[in-house]
């Protein structure tokens, strides 16, 4: 058996996410479908790829990863199939797998062109349903990934906002996801950044100086920073959400002062 | 294994959709269950029946479409199995299945009253989880669909909104559906209109002449028709809400000009 | 084949969700996942606790249900499998479980402390993917419960707010639940209350003379009380929100009068 996640910003209210499914289990009715979220901002690729790299390597291995935040349908741009680690990735060529690409530093991207993959005729308007998920199908059927298409080497990439500065002591950092307690997750990692040294954070002309180790560490109401479970450092308040306590929107700037 | 979607107006933060999987998974463990959408307005048979026609089709052969939107629950309207293709359906006769009846020119209707396949006691106010959940998986199962009850003829249909009137060269259509993006799905198909031999479109005091292969075709900020994924013509801008820029609701009238 | 169902307060905007379905699908691929809901309010333990009575009973035997609304992740309060009927249920020791206490007498409550059973290392901020998940799949697996470890005695109870207390031919009951639809779930049933026999209730100042057999009974914008399906009294009106109407929120006290 094959597990297929999806990712999409087709939200649940119409018929999209329903009709991605009838396609895969059309041509693999034995495809185990999971859900990661559809509820991507529309058209934020930025906050996609931040959410698959956050959620894929939990998935067994073999995992056939749909995401499809996608406002070139229709244009120009590639269908890809990526192969990292032991998982597979497909969507459109437009930076969505930009972060697996620096965490899975041994990868190769297939430009889908076999269009014998695709549902007849394809739609200009909605490649999700008929491009990706039967070209996922296929592949959780066993066809080699070679057959879809050739490898590229010019995929393209998103800026990468994972990757804060660092200069003089300092990390210049920024927001890239504020969750639905409001924790808002910035790209810092531990490897740039160890706060408990004396060091400190400012955002929003706050300064924090406490790193907790759980969220319920005490019952104040205080602002404190913690390691998150995607490996980034979250800004977090106990019980409430620090996104509206000090009105902090996804690209913020944070700096962090490591001594 | 058969596939059994759902497709009701419960929301996804109480229990009632939860309690209809479970219903299924008791009388048929193996079913796969899909979400179409839970998410249609309270109470919006009309809005539940287009996202039904645009979804069933895209499903394998054999597959179970159960929909509940159902004000009437607990009253005298009847239970029905539909068999239309390759599709079967399962709710309640309110009007519900009636762009598959016109779709579907072959099909089948029956009043479900063999309670034997009910959960025991049925509720007044729950026949998602009592009868159709339960229903559907005993068709899941195997059993045939004459064993639920017998032929009726006379279902309930709703007046046709689907259908566009159609004289002295023009086009008289509605809005029948807004999705995710702000795209705004009209009633009108490609037989009954062809914008693209210098035909026109009037929506709200606007007038919109250019249809477009593609979301993406151009980057301005104009308004546009295209032919969207389920068939029918789209009012959309690139990239916004054209519901929210020219105020659209689900019911506004839209004229067409042939030339 | 065994049924995890998934009730949680992360919502489906995050990856939250999707590492839980990754967590237990890599330890059993042949899982069967269903979602009752997370959109539980954020840590609202005793609204959890009541979506999670009502939908339980539905599922197949052998059912494993997971539920996190843990505000305490990641400090002492304890994981735990509760063995309650034929069904189980694995999440943190905070209260969650209490219904299924009163309402399934003879249970028993495992402190799970085999840690070999969890996710490598597992985080202080992620116990739903590292612990509850991969603790339920191994479950799944056959897995003996008396593995993960010891029975207790003294888990964690809410106060009991599904009791309405009874005195002098009055019932005081609370609001314990609004639903999607507006009706308002109180914590009253049938065995304490029995307004048929000219009783009435109050709320908010208004007085509620009529039970209705169903929502649809008549078609008047008139309050009336039926027996829901979860088995607790219900205020509602036909076709709109009683919620909104008497601005009833969950908590809210409510009183019958038995004649």
């Amino acid at each position: 058996v094959t597990v297929i996640t999806l990712l999409t910003d087709f939200g649940t209210a119409d018929y999209f996410v329903g009709a991605m499914k009838g396609a895969i289990l059309s041509v693999n009715p034995l495809a185990i479908i999971a859900d990661i979220t559809h509820e991507v901002p529309p058209q934020d690729i930025h906050s996609a790829a931040f959410t698959l790299l956050a959620a894929y390597k939990i998935f067994p291995p073999g995992t056939i990863h749909v995401a499809v935040v996608d406002p070139g349908v229709g244009s120009a741009r590639r269908a890809i199939i990526v192969r990292a680690g032991e998982h597979f990735f497909v969507g459109p060529d437009n930076g969505l797998f930009t972060y697996i690409y620096n965490r899975e530093s041994s990868h190769e991207i297939f430009h889908v062109t076999a269009e014998n993959y695709f549902r007849q005729p394809p739609s200009t308007t909605f490649h999700g349903r008929d491009i990706f998920a039967p070209v996922a199908a296929a592949l959780s059927t066993g066809v080699e990934v070679e057959a879809f298409g050739s490898v590229i080497v010019d995929a393209v990439r998103l800026e990468n906002s994972l990757v804060p500065e660092v200069k003089d002591g300092r990390v210049e950092g920024r927001i890239i996801h504020i969750d639905h307690f409001g924790n808002c997750i910035t790209n810092i990692t531990r490897d740039v950044f160890d706060i408990g040294n004396g060091g400190s954070l400012v955002i929003k002309g706050e300064t924090i100086r406490k790193i907790r180790e759980f969220y319920a560490d005490n019952d104040s109401n205080e602002l404190f920073a913690i390691w998150g479970s995607a490996g980034f450092l979250e800004i977090s308040i106990n019980g409430s959400s620090a996104a509206d306590r000090l009105r902090i929107k996804t690209g913020d700037r944070i700096t962090g002062f490591t001594e």
